[in-house]
């Protein structure tokens, strides 16, 4: 490699402001508790987290309500948290692109918050939510993230599910009137996830959340923010839910992270979990548009945890990380699209012949039940040992292009 | 127990016309091979099937077009493979509820059928869709099933997934024309599967299936048909799914069958997967509509596949053993809900309380900001160390129910 | 059923110490922190727990060191606690079968212990465990529990595997010949988990601690401590795995819980996860041994956790659970035994059958060359469409008599 | 790259017979068929397989006997079939490393073979092992392998597990002591499964077929082949299984291939499943040894499935795709053992410290009881936010090298 190439690959990898990156503040400031153990690091400032990831790149910062000011404070304590918090963000020149509520840490959502069986909390949750919205909209966040963590079961007479999608239904509709009410520019984003720490949550899959969008009162507000590792918790290709909810147009937000198959929410390092499932999602993301353009232009938002492992050294390099592999894949998913064996090996595959219709332009069932060819005329049987699609063909390409190896 | 009791619950086990009990031919019919291992059993005749089937109580029977009629079959040999079965439905008495169409088995469906990347493929396949929708019209069927089992991918990168939604929406859309055009009293109904045999599926979950119908040209005409096993191979509660497909309103057909966690399909017989949850879908279906009665009226439909190691006594003995399954958690399902104790604790449980709209009537969110009780006078804090909800012993009674010792 | 009856049955399922049930500290005692949330209740006394549970029925009370004093208490504040443990004992009447260390909440141990990268703390986690088999042998346990939940890693390149099996070894070693040498009537049981809190944790299932336990010194010494849910979260069937730790001799003993297919660790109360494979466990301990004897003597140990809705009141109710649950599932099982026709259908699925050798009392493999009947007059195609086993007609009389139907 | 850099890579990447690469001839012979669809692929000659897996630059060929011979076949069918094959392997160099018994495609081995019920099955398939074993011994194999695939069962009651294991164990005895009469340089490799074609499978894994193995008569004559997607239908870490049965000295043979996540067996290329995975493995196998050299010296087998969409053109392009994967991989781990900065990470987080005994030579339990450094002065709480292991940073360099972007 030429040092002119080098230098352009090293620009290629570092992180821009136009590359859209955030951090959840809950991210690199965990401190490391988990289910059998306490935390391995002290908190960490807001201040100092936004300066550091400024530092590295990042472009965004979101956060909890709980992250910024504790469960209970009072309003001064809070908005000295959150005057911290706008002058790190006014100097460091991050932004903050979502803004998310924590309805699930504090005894009182132990059996939910909009479907907690006890009606007095769903009202608690709504005024807690309520407040967190103005405060999303005086930040300018354009995205405001509902995960239901607690909203679910572990036993299944415990909760009546219709029930519970009802008041979901009705926390959405007074949630989204208040935002119209108020022409604030925030968009609602639901967050899935299968199941932890409920046995069984509600909306477990991106599906179910896109489905129960399509009940509520001012279904265009709503969309959702997929998470990579919540999706492979059920096993779920992430890709593919990502490309549903494209499909659907609510993709409004993601959360990047890696899972290493289906057991508990590791949240590792995006690209630390399934690799070759976190290159395609990268080429649909960049590469998935129309003519090649990117399919998603929002927030490249990375829910991790540094690993209970590590110091504080430990969090920023697992930060810089979680971009970087971004980068990286971005630029090998980049070099897999413009490689002319891989275009052949795609037309061998016929994959851009999904994109034709089916019918002709114009043709209805009556045109179609009239084409001898498609079917009184048609061989079935010369796809037998014959008329191989190619697909391991083009996977190994793929494998080669993520290695770097072409 | 008295005599007068035993008959009682004797005639409560015996499978009656009024279960809705159906089964699919492929089911009692399977020779028993799988991937491992040639067929164990010889073929059964589908008049046989109607025959026995009938004799054990049930009062549907299902099929594909290739298990009455093998794939390419003259017209001669289809008409006089039906004329077969209607003779035989016409003296057991037995209807078909439902019918769909093997879109997977044969070689030009190895790439799927309305999501092929091969366009002649996916008219062929809605050429042999359409003639089989004739013949569910023609026998009564109410239910047309899609199981899309080969739409879908083992690599990412062979399958531009939006592109395939795009074409199975094409693919509904035309077929939905036809069934409004020739006045057939038929909805789809959609059955979503995770994996195997393709390594992704689309339409996953029965999330997904409820989001994508949201997109169709006439989604009243399409529903789900949701399988016990399916939805456990994502490790999802199927009780859940059910009453999420319930709370849309897209509950048009059910398979029951037994699964035991995220592995192969295994199709066993219903209850023999598990138990637990079996229980509370029962209970959800036979008792979950409005003031106790059933959410769901359709086919009780077992999809399941009597064990490679059984003989043909072992056939008919899984047969009868989903029903007495069904029948037994019926019982044990309304011996549940008529507990003055079981009453007791869902009402500790506050499990009615979640029915109840958290808004007042008439009240909006401007209401709500003006209610001090609902949040500056609330007390989270008296959520820790009180205010349990009792869950526990709620399972532990349901558990006794289901296994009759109260 | 009759009053006698009816007396019968309800002496059958009241606790008795002869049912040998303990319970952990920590179950009851679990503040109800998890990974998204804080504690939702107060600590519990260890006395006021000895005194429940004595009330409830258990036997025996078992512990890690930091659950009963806080890690780096001063001698005398241990000396108090274990105080106040012994007297609270003894006048209960409760035992402690089983003592086990925390060798995983701690930071010093975010790497393991045993097997840690970090020499250092591989000394330190030596010499705590061995302060704390003092304390085992001072209170009569019998049982040294080793759970190593950090001995494991996230990412492959972070630990040699093979050298931490070295270490691991070790450390058994070493703590073997300390037992042996102090004349302690202690026997070590690892217990295996397969991730959580490590995204890979060593000695992932029964299997896996069996075969390690082979490489040891003193193998006599060492058996294993299976916990239901671990092994069903890899998708095994818990009832084979600890078929296969008394096929070796090494059911030591054994920690009963719920869990609902792979995910996170639930720690459900024991019957509320799989329960057809509680059926069959309890009937492979009850009624498995010589003649239809137990297989397993040991302490029926409930190692889960009260789910974190609860209040004290749902701690204690979820505590008779687990014992209710045993010992219902103990009385279906020996139904289930007892039923003639069960029996009839054993025979026809010939389960006996496989107790009987393969070969004729002498016989070699030359005898059995020579016999012709095993192979060249042995008609294998006699299987097709006959002699099935009619596991299926068992199957579903064993859940009969799970469900008391019978 | 200069032109010589460039031939070196190449040639790297151009299989040679030192790579000891091997394919069952049941691999690019699979006809396609699954448990939805009929074959898409004709039969397979094994002539044909030889001279193609020669020209791609195998080494080696596998088989079951009735790969080669179809189940009763006659002598003379059965002897013409073996000299074809013996003549084809002569003319192109392949050799047979490993035969294999088909002892679950039958009806007869509807219950198992070993471990039937029916003692006659059971009679039979020793027989039918017996017999290959001669083959196997005339071909040069040098490992026979047992993958008891239909060894389980699908309801708890219907196996008796430890009866099952007494009659396994049986088994391989009278195997092992037929070997050792014979003189023939043969060893048995248990290959492990946790589920399919059964619900649940004996020796689900590695490790518990390394425990059995420890109870049999003969234990030095038989050690493992684990396979790729076996383990990770479990859940479990590939390359921790390997890196156990290496601790045990047992890893006799292996099957590679790829598996994306806990599902049906899939058998795709390797590494076009858990790629991460993959490079670890890899690297243990090629620099985990003494001095950074093989830690396995046997075949690399590939047991794989050429996806059903592939006609035979797709079949070879499979075939070369898993051996290119592997040296890939290799060439990707030597870059990464090389790599200086991965050496300096590897000490910051103490690798190789974990290879030093956590005693001192000559130290035992009572010279560290005397050693205050290890206990009464060390200072645990210094691991709090501080010495963390930098393991993050370690992975980001692993994973960069197998993206070769390093």
């Amino acid at each position: 490699m030429s040092i002119l190439e080098s230098l352009a690959t090293a620009a290629e990898l570092t992180p821009q402001p136009s590359d859209k990156f955030s951090f959840g503040l809950w991210t690199v400031g965990w401190p490391a508790n988990d289910p059998f153990g306490v935390a391995t690091r002290p908190p960490l400032d807001a201040v100092e987290a936004v300066e550091r990831l400024a530092d590295l790149g990042a472009s965004g910062l979101t956060f909890h309500d709980d992250d910024l000011f504790p469960f209970g404070s009072s309003d001064d304590q809070r908005r000295h948290a959150i005057s911290r918090l706008t002058a790190a963000l006014s100097s460091s020149g991050l932004v903050v692109p979502m803004v998310t509520t924590n309805l699930f840490s504090h005894p009182v959502f132990k059996d939910g918050a909009f479907t907690s069986n006890d009606r007095a909390v769903r009202r608690f949750a709504l005024r807690k939510t309520l407040r967190n919205i103005d405060l999303a909209a005086e930040l300018g966040a354009e995205t405001f993230v509902m995960w239901g963590g607690r909203e679910g079961s572990e036993y299944d007479s415990a909760k009546d599910v219709r029930a519970a999608f009802e008041r979901y239904r009705e926390a959405l509709n007074l949630l989204s009137q208040y935002v119209i009410d108020n022409k604030y520019s925030l968009r609602f984003a639901i967050e899935p996830k299968p199941n932890e720490p409920r046995g069984d949550i509600l909306l477990p899959t991106v599906g179910h959340a896109l489905a129960f969008i399509e009940t509520l009162a001012h279904p265009q507000l709503v969309g959702v923010n997929p998470e990579t590792g919540h999706e492979q918790m059920a096993g779920l290709n992430f890709m593919h839910g990502i490309s549903q909810a494209l499909y659907s147009g609510k993709l409004f937000h993601i959360d990047l992270n890696g899972q290493r198959g289906i057991k508990f929410d590791q949240d590792l390092v995006f690209g630390h979990g399934d690799l070759a499932n976190a290159f395609s999602l990268v080429d649909l993301l960049e590469n998935g548009g129309v003519d090649g353009s990117p399919s998603y232009t929002g927030p490249r938002h990375f829910d991790y945890k540094p690993s209970r492992t590590e110091d504080i050294d430990g969090v920023w390099a697992s930060a810089a990380a979680n971009m970087r592999m971004y980068l990286l894949l971005k630029q090998r998913a980049q070099a897999f699209r413009s490689d002319p064996e891989v275009a052949e090996a795609m037309a061998a595959a016929r994959v851009a012949e999904l994109r034709q219709p089916t019918l002709d332009p114009g043709e209805t069932y009556r045109e179609l039940l009239a084409d001898h060819s498609a079917y009184e005329d048609f061989e079935p049987d010369s796809y037998f040992g014959a008329k191989g699609f190619g697909f391991v063909r083009l996977q190994q390409l793929a494998i080669e292009h993520l290695m770097g190896a072409r």
